[in-house]
């Protein structure tokens, strides 16, 4: 569906409904996955006969290395899944059907033994969710690398910092791209917390295990959770969570947390490209059909326009947890799933654009230093007023900075100012006053302080 | 997409990437009608031959009954510029070189001439929603003539009104059938208003026609907008609306409208077949995995599964509307697309299962009877306030309420009360009193107020 | 509570407890007045004796020609209220005790007469909505006329058309003004619409009108809901709406809509007023505590904070009213209290600061064209395709595009194009070509056709 | 401005316009209390001369033990500071100066020292935000303990487990009340966490501290935050974050999650005290204006409210957060204030609300008994599948359910079939069977798992 989301386009797959985790076929394989993975669990706390397991696993394109790598089913069984599902509510019901039919006989017991459509459902969202987070997280750290490196580069680039869209202070393009750097980081880190957590669900038709209970005795049912969750690689449930929703709607937070992230260096990016302004520009612009000299900064508009949809998806997620009613919700539940789907979807096409972005980003240092004249030195009024001020008064140095704001040169009226020179302030201090470059603060301290602390390896 | 979405799916189609209006595939067929379309319409003002206009037609699937049924590009093409779309933020771009391909060399000039990307994707995005938003007005029209059907059969069928989740004075089955009613036909009237307005979108790459003008002069520029509009059969802009976004919005909000109302449907017909309730039952209640016995209300929670996503979608395009900066903005433009598609798709789904769930809807009416007798006679308890507090005082009504609310029996706690007596209400009167039946209100008549009064013909 | 909303500071004292209509003391004063109007459609109807509603209507200060001027009660008995509200869920329950106790004892018994509390919170609500939705029209019939104003006096006042941040092709500067224009207009028409149709709320305990009949029959009851809408000045409701909020989503998508409008002059004007732009400026800029220079634009700003908050707010309206369940649901109609009550608040705020806003608006015709010349020409580099295009060739013009984009002057390379000389396109003829002027295809137009068909005289 | 959201009203003062932290003239304390610490950070860096910061902090009530209790403004100065705030956009500027008069003269340097107005703001959001997250923390803390022993006393207690609104299983009480404290704590445990990493905001006008380095020497400027931080009770920033929002959204996501946790334990309390259902009650019922009978869940009314408006003012702030342009942006900033603060209100007030319906919260034991009863034993249909199926054959049990789903007494049916009483099942095998106390599974050790290991001290 890629056609009127060009964001999710060309980055790990995301919108091939063919391939990605994130389609349909994709999100197939991660429900077999759950199936196969809750025959194997009923094995390893020996209850299922281990050849039971074998055959299940063996049938249904099982493979050890990746759960969720099976391609006994495609496209065309998804789509008629899909079809199915309208009758019961969800596609596990008429799943099940359609693997026992591939499963040898003396096998078919032991699938989706005990086990509601829930555990299946549930499972493979937090399958799908943490194999397409760690995608995510792979862009992350690549374009995190990569602003540390900018960051670094242009760690003394003086240029004018913008608030309320005017011009107010100096500040340097090196911060600029660290403070961006520090969001992302952030958001990395609870993304990857959040990953690390995603539990597999396993709590039969009410959320009590009783039909594990009845199949394999109390021992077993109690260890089946755990045994499930290590056959599909996600953390063990301390519970079934049939309606404590933390699972979806903390992952949802950090992936709008990154969103967010994302979106403000698109954001800036796509404002310091603006035609009059061009301090950075992305490598590669976009075209347009019907003006050839123009580069549209397509990779900032992309993350943006996921940036803009990704809070409301987010929302959703919440509102269904909060109407988490009786032991399986009459819709909220339903609501979840495109929901939390479209969100990795767009995290992972933000996150792959970013890394094009940040990876091609680059600096027109003439345009730099020429914004940052624009005011006629007067980016550094706040400076005067400290300094100055306490020399000539803060009202003079007021009714100088407006002189100068109507046309006046700065240099020039603070040089006539005669009581400045009798306080020893002369052309040559005056001129070190009104360099920009003499007041960014710890503007250089702030990027290394990053620079040296990058995000920690274990989330790389 | 529908495996994870079942609501949208089974309805027109909705959810087939290959064929469905809403899919890659049908968007990509009003887009190809969009770019047919323009070269009509300079035809149709004098401008461009009619023999391009014709080629261009014949070579790209025109067809006069119905713009978008174009079936020379296919899925496998949308995925093709899906992928191709990412590098210049839309697919209209590498969609122009798709076509030019396919028309005779003589042609070639009118297609996409004095276009920009935004005519065409918003056109189509309106052509499609014009399509989409005719079929769930079908679907809205049957539902609520089935549910004006429902009330007049069930008029005066005294059952319990609810507050607050508690039992509190009669209502009627068919009162409560009208109120949904009610809520349908508003929202279906102001879809219906919506669809009638969309506009064409033509207005160049600033949105000042310019390019129109240098082609054809500015008498033929004027008339483009309405020429093109007609090929299509979308309402005349006023102006060119690249950055002035009520057309997405207003559709956008007409279509949550009709998810609310939808949603008080299935948030009543799940509650009142709530195991206990058991009021209301759907034709077909979905199976379960793990229990034979149970017959969810599937219908009614797929159509909350909607109504719970469609406030936030609605939002995000709201959202994107203020963000409209410039003569095309950087991102708020592009979160729109796959926003009202998912709208469509939601209200297109909603709207069939709700036609099919009202179709099927059941009474039990020994429930429903049942139900109304749980407290004793305490539904009519206003009722007694009213008539026997001037008799009796208003703190002796309410101590016999409390009485019977503590287990006694009502009929006899009042036929007890010595003063009732000495004002005339025997037994027989109490009975009256106590009869729901007697205190429905003009249930009856704002039932027959609608039932009277349906939707009007010009919108079925 | 105006100290973190700094947008609807100071616009008919939308902020200030004591006297706005949207502060506690100003909906105290709707609550007393839908009691009033209750008492007095009693009396219209032939039921209430005349005395009782007069006693009613004097004790509680009741204004013929203002229903919701009473001052009996005010903000510390609306503290008190609300305290009291907590136990019940709502205000009306403790405000009937509060109000019994200031009418003389024959009148009582017609106060609040067979209402319940809905039928009364829900009346008030419109009553305070329909007050601060003219004032926020008001605003916008003044600001459209300013509006007006300014783009027929910028009417060919040429200037750089942006799309996605850059500068594509020309516009005026009275264009995008009428633009704007456009979306408020359309938005004020939706929001008048809505005001003339909120309906005042009769229904009863249950939706069905019971009570009244049982005081005063069918026929008095049936009349009871238009005199009593007659009272308050709203509009007579078809039935009673309890759980069919379309009053309450139409009106939160007007406002929504209204916020969106005023968010993109907003948009516009802050993007255009950036220090390397300087297009535009707010007439009154704001300060600075830091920095004496700066002139923030502050009414953007603040327009764009609440136009950020609004979508998700009419969300908020359409996910109570899609769980709008049984006769009268168990939280969600207690979120669109609050909720709505935010929206007008920010309508109004925004819509007072944008009337200020545009009345001072200034352009800075330097900057215009300036910004204009910024490319080089390239800015009519579409019109340089369409007219030599077919001269040249596509690719020779993309190429001299090319190399006056490299820094190379457009006129001159055009001038040196031996094929163009050959073709008539002398230098004086190229001129004319580059002349952003001679390429505003119908700006003018565009602007006319809205200048000559203004806002229509009875939104006034 | 608690009369239209009772939610809030009667909890930590939370809805009290003169007393509350989170009324205007409690963030009018927390923003004069971040002025002082500024002063007293600049002393304890060497900088500022003590005597200057005690002046100070004497002059304007600073409190060593609290520093957000000054008392020197009140209610009237927020209202006048509101209504100053709209022409700068923030309360700050005017603040400054209100405060400087307070102050004597040799101190008056030392007030705002270097500071810009989002230094303050920030920082008194963060001190508010603190100290009210702490309030809704306790209550958390407290309503997890009532739940917990709510959960042990109802371990065994066995009831019916609904799943899309239709009996399915057995559950218990206690695991109902386990789930919900599960939510619960996790909510706890995240909102916990951000409190303690709330960082104070310090930064100056662009974030690069240009302003305290100019003032005191780089070092003493490096040093300037940790201070300042300390003095608030506040996290030390690792930079400004000005434009980098994750202290907001993290804050802001936490308090959603406690509202959804909160928000399920209501709805649950809600469906489950349905007239019909009668298995909770409230301990206190809120009476009805009309009805004298009713007791509404006032308590799970009031927290849906405001579960249902929360998760779209998260994404406001998600929204914000995602737009944080330039160095401070142009209207997002200004949208985090009121959004923030009304989350807070609401976390504050569900929890409150939450506090005391779990300390009065109601087992009806016979309703719970006599609603498990209701399917005649089918509560155990997929038990009866489970044991009798092996036996008997899936398809003959699944004939028995459906003959005991139309009337049939299911112990009767079963004890009729010949196979069962072949393979040992007599009438005492067939009873133990059906009893739903037998199929209960886990959950009682799911009770215990969570009664053993409680919220951790630390966060208490």
């Amino acid at each position: 569906m890629g056609l009127l989301s060009p964001v999710t386009v060309g980055f790990d797959g995301a919108s091939d409904p063919e391939t990605s985790d994130l389609g349909d076929a994709g999100f197939l394989r991660a429900l077999v996955a759950a199936e196969v993975a809750l025959a194997r669990a009923w094995a390893e706390v020996g209850v299922a006969p281990r050849e039971a397991a074998d055959a299940i696993s063996e049938a249904l394109g099982w493979q050890d290395d990746d759960p969720a790598a099976s391609d006994v089913l495609g496209a065309a069984d998804a789509r008629r899944l899909a079809a199915a599902s309208a009758a019961g509510g969800n596609p596990v019901i008429p799943l099940v059907g359609m693997l026992r039919a591939r499963v040898p006989e003396h096998a078919r017991p032991w699938l989706h033994r005990g086990a509601t459509s829930q555990d299946i459902l549930d499972s493979a969202l937090m399958l799908t969710a943490r194999r397409s987070g760690l995608s995510v997280l792979g862009s992350l750290v690549k374009t995190d690398e990569a602003l540390l490196r900018f960051a670094a580069a242009h760690r003394d680039r003086v240029a004018a910092a913008r608030t309320l869209t005017q011009h107010a202070v100096p500040t340097t393009v090196g911060l600029r791209a660290a403070n961006w750097a520090r969001g992302l980081e952030r958001a990395a880190a609870r993304l990857d917390d959040s990953l690390w957590e995603l539990p597999a669900q396993l709590g039969g038709a009410g959320g009590t295990l009783a039909s594990f209970v009845q199949i394999g005795g109390s021992r077993a049912a109690a260890e089946l959770p755990a045994a499930f969750a290590e056959q599909l690689g996600l953390a063990v449930p301390a519970a079934p969570w049939h309606t404590v929703r933390w699972p979806v709607t903390e992952l949802g937070d950090a992936l709008v947390q990154v969103l967010d992230a994302l979106g403000v260096v698109a954001a800036d990016v796509a404002a310091l490209g603006r035609t009059e302004i061009g301090e950075l520009a992305e490598g590669t612009g976009g075209g347009s059909s019907a003006m050839p000299q123009k580069r549209n900064p397509v990779g900032s508009v992309l993350i943006r326009s996921a940036a803009l949809r990704a809070p409301q998806l987010g929302a959703t997620l919440h509102t269904a947890a909060a109407l988490a009613v009786d032991e399986r919700p009459d819709g909220a539940w339903h609501a979840e799933w495109p929901t939390l789907r479209e969100l990795l979807r767009l995290a992972l096409g933000a996150a792959g654009n970013a890394e094009r972005l940040v990876a091609g980003l680059t600096v027109d240092t003439g345009a730099v230093a020429r914004n940052l004249g624009l005011t006629g030195g007067l980016i550094v009024a706040e400076r005067l007023a400290l300094v100055l001020g306490p020399v000539i008064g803060a009202e003079r140095v007021r009714r100088i900075v407006a002189e100068a704001g109507a046309g006046g040169d700065l240099g020039e009226l603070l040089d006539a100012e005669p009581r400045l020179a009798e306080a020893g302030f002369g052309r040559a201090e005056i001129d070190e006053l009104l360099d920009p470059a003499n007041y960014a603060g710890l503007a250089g301290e702030l990027v290394d302080d990053l620079t040296r602390s990058p995000i920690p390896e274990d989330t790389q």
